[in-house]
């Protein structure tokens, strides 16, 4: 049987490291499944009747050697292989816009946060981390199967295309986002971990921080998105 | 001239990866500093500047090799060597509270986020991460050196040393953390990244949660913390 190889931005697959991501794509993006490996080693068998509970054992391939090919940690004994998919984020509806976030872990974070608040739709502006990493599949808890995305060029073409309005995170802002009523549909903006935003798009909306002290840099960025998310879902 | 090997937790000593760490030890710690080891190959002589003008040449050390010897990742051109160092948190004061923290990079985030909301004692319950993890510093942007912080061996051994009212943070809650007006002195309270709190300690306060969707298990430790910090803080 053919193996499959490390994850590249230019697989066509990619794959889900640990039971409960698998059964997040099992639940959520079950047609684009490929197979699943299970380790022979698998000491949970709780979870494994979970799996065989939602596909049936001709998707399930028993494998030490693929796994070992996939992953270079000692304790996965799950894995869910998938064929990548398209997503587009929706009309009318809330987006968070993320700039340039260049961290695998921090996305993935960022997209377990979101579900954690009801946003949906994820906007991401080139040069980007790729969601289908099994590293950000991983951090987010496999929550990346369900919320919408998708990446832009620019954010000039991510403003030709929707209507939102832009509300900018940034240290310079003199308004505090809980001070604020915010007109949907909107966008929450953040930038990049280490460069944040570019001031030349602030004319294109509204700046708003989150207030903190002077003795750090900034917050980390999906601290910073988290407390975003939180407030405006009050 | 002696070398330092890699970090173990029973080192005597500890170091800062990266010139802003090293910096924050320098302003915070310098009394603990032990040297500065520097590359040869440091690109930006804007930092190598800040430094010197913290600390004089005989604190420092040009070696490829030393640097090498600490980290893996190429991208490291100077470290801060320094003796580790006693903290107490103090009294009649607020406390963030960690159960059993158990991953380096979140408990650096949340020290780094401290710092943003002015909270300045951490109480941690072993087993917990060891907060001169060279991984700890790192991802705490260096403030590390700019909070106390004490372990305990137990909750019971915290709760005998201190006053603080205890606010648990646990989905169980009835009260949301920004419906209830807090005692002070306080303890914001938060478990382990995979158990949470063990509900027997619930009888010794107060139980608050952060209102969110039933999607996922739980928020990330780093992000529930941040918005406990920037909640409590407003």
């Amino acid at each position: 049987m053919s193996k499959f190889t490390k994850y590249t931005k230019t697989s066509d697959y990619s794959y889900t490291l640990g039971a409960f991501p698998t059964i997040e794509l099992l639940n959520k993006k079950s047609e684009s499944l490929i197979k699943i490996v299970v380790s022979p080693k698998i000491g949970n068998r709780n979870l494994l009747q979970e799996i065989l509970d939602l596909k049936d054992d001709a998707w399930i391939e028993e494998s030490d050697r693929q796994i070992e090919l996939l992953t270079k940690k000692g304790n996965v004994f799950v894995i869910g292989i998938f064929n990548k998919f398209e997503s587009k984020i929706q009309e009318n509806e809330n987006h968070l816009l993320l700039v340039n976030p260049s961290n695998n872990g921090n996305l993935g974070t960022i997209i377990r946060t979101m579900n954690a608040f009801n946003m949906q739709n994820l906007a991401m502006i080139k040069p980007a981390s790729d969601i289908f990493d099994p590293e950000v599949i991983r951090s987010s808890m496999g929550s990346v199967f369900n919320i919408n995305f998708e990446y832009f060029e620019t954010l000039e073409d991510y403003v030709a295309k929707f209507q939102n309005k832009l509300y900018f995170f940034d240290k310079s802002a003199t308004h505090e986002i809980s001070q604020i009523k915010l007109d949907k549909p909107y966008a929450l903006v953040f930038g990049n971990e280490a460069k944040g935003l570019d001031p030349k798009y602030f004319e294109k909306g509204t700046i708003v921080k989150i207030p903190q002290s002077e003795n750090v840099d900034s917050l980390n960025l999906a601290v910073s998105v988290g407390i975003g998310l939180y407030e405006t879902s009050k």
